[in-house]
């Protein structure tokens, strides 16, 4: 496997740096702790919205950091959960008074972590609240308890983060954030591995004509290896996995801000069903072209249609990734008419310009 | 090499299916001859611009089609020129009585099909002019008669889309766009071969650590081959190929509307200098990762900072690819006040959405 780098050590070290010098009129870096902000943070009387996880996933989360979106994002090592101190570094900077939303993908060192801060952040007198985003239908309790949290992660962030610049309330945005997550599922396909710069080779091995259905955004293992099918049909057993899902429940813990404590929440998200309307989002694992990704939205659509189930809004790039795994996941999210117009609000990061 | 496709004679049909159907809102697909157009042409007393080339470098040019950039695109089969046929049905179908540009990259086999739809098109009472990119500093004369068009192109269709937009005229975006051309150089590498679906063997082999230096986005021959280095003498070597280059004199064809005849038009790149603002465009070659791209990014800004030439815009991304080629290219451009502007105009196809 051959990169586009410098020493593998310093590979998220130097790609920060040159976001960070490409969108210099949006965002600014802090090193030691590591993390990313508007450069217009804080602001006074607005909800703060942190995201983080390991590297290896760009855009997400550091693309996603500017007007409308994230407030800060924390960046660990590849596919390594940051630490709590850059996570409580993140929102001391970033908090304007309104509170700290920490989003947070279901892999249990995020998951610890991000407790942790949450902890931290409560005690220097920081309103925060901590939601998890546990979307992939592929497995549960792999690595990680329950579900893991993948595509909706990146629409969370969007709706989240227009809902913040609304002036919506700690509470209300966390509320929405769960309410995405309960109404978002994916799951994805691995057609190669990727490879972490500092082993240099690849995370797991696939046959000439191997791929991973099921597959998790850091290689971990899914469903089952099978052999390469025709594009149509891949999307049919994603589809089907997804709109076939029946109600999932399960326990996560949530902050309780008043008393400083964790508490037990009882979540479950609800099967599709006809007359759905949803935003369609295919995503690149990272060394997929754009025109097969087309290919995958194209019979995506069709299944849609033939199950009642209206696509409203789509997505279709390389959003979260795994360095440069060929792939593809998708994710479907039930809307409702407050989603949408969030989803349409400006935004203004290095990823995402619209309306502005 | 694995790809999420059907059949691979299906690969362009089903791709530009796909993103017809993504993207309803902005453009229509035409099939026999195959052309994308915005939703909205012809617009009356605006210039129409239209692009195309062989598929495979997606987003480019399918992507780029709707409001402030082209008003048709024309797809040919993989690393195959689109047909006359094709471009002339696509000025019939967007001109809006002010002309049709067509924007060419410079490839044998599409200056010839342009050259013959412009005669076409002209023998239809349509008011066409034909504007060649050649902007790649690697190589000459290899398979094409002197540059090829690369990177530029991306940037030229912004531009004068934006141009179009505001109501210049014909000479006068045709004017624009050969400055735009005469402005911006391009190299790239390749760390990987790319494959041909209807052929499902790389089109060149490259050994381990190998790398083509100057690769073309067909995958023709560049200047050498080498070791992989580490980014930054990569990007130094890109870089300095570009910055160095020295005028560039040649002569093209244009077409003469009134007398309905060629004419031989001598043309001049002058070399970048101290003190230009340049627009520095890193792009991926469809299966590198963006965080490898912003590596390249951090020391592109710092090579032009040392060269006292100041990069007042960026693009950081995949728009002109080689299906899943491993890469990358770098194009920088000379701006003046008036590109900057229409640089930043809003636009709204399938790839970009700004101000909208």
């Amino acid at each position: 496997m051959k990169k586009l780098i410098n020493n593998p050590e310093d590979f998220v070290r130097e790609s920060l740096e040159g976001m960070a010098a490409a969108h210099a009129d949006l965002i600014k870096i802090n090193f030691d702790p590591t993390f990313i902000h508007r450069l217009d943070a804080p602001k006074s009387g607005k909800v703060a919205i942190i995201s983080g996880g390991g590297s290896g996933h760009e855009p997400m989360h550091a693309g996603f950091v500017g007007m409308g979106m994230l407030d800060a994002a924390c960046p660990g090592q590849i596919f390594t959960s940051p630490t709590p101190d850059q996570m409580l570094a993140a929102a001391q900077a970033v908090d304007g008074g309104a509170g700290v939303i920490y989003i947070v993908k279901n892999y249990s060192g995020d998951v610890m972590n991000f407790e942790m801060a949450t902890e931290l952040a409560h005690s220097e007198g920081i309103r925060v609240l901590n939601i998890l985003i546990d979307d992939d239908v592929a497995v549960r309790d792999i690595y990680t308890q329950g579900r893991r949290g993948v595509g909706t992660t990146v629409l969370a962030e969007k709706i989240c983060g227009a809902a913040a610049e609304r002036g919506y309330s700690l509470q209300q945005v966390a509320d929405l954030c769960r309410r995405v997550n309960l109404s978002g599922r994916s799951m994805g396909i691995a057609l190669s591995s990727c490879t972490v710069p500092m082993r240099m080779s690849p995370t797991f091995a696939l046959g000439a004509k191997e791929i991973e259905v099921g597959i998790g955004i850091h290689g971990e293992p899914g469903r089952k290896r099978m052999d390469l099918m025709p594009a149509n049909e891949l999307v049919s057993m994603l589809a089907l996995s997804i709109l076939e899902d029946s109600a999932y429940t399960r326990v996560v813990r949530e902050w309780d801000m008043d008393n400083g404590k964790w508490f037990d929440c009882e979540l479950v998200n609800q099967p599709f069903q006809r007359g759905d309307r949803i935003l369609a989002f295919v995503n690149g694992m990272g060394g997929t072209p754009i025109s097969e990704l087309y290919i995958v939205y194209r019979k995506l659509a069709e299944i849609c249609q033939n199950r009642g189930i209206q696509i409203v809004r789509n997505l279709i790039g390389s959003y979260i990734t795994s360095l440069e795994m060929q792939g593809c996941s998708i994710t479907l999210l039930k809307l409702d008419d407050e989603m949408i117009e969030l989803w349409d609000a400006p935004v203004n990061t290095p990823t995402w310009r619209w309306g502005v």
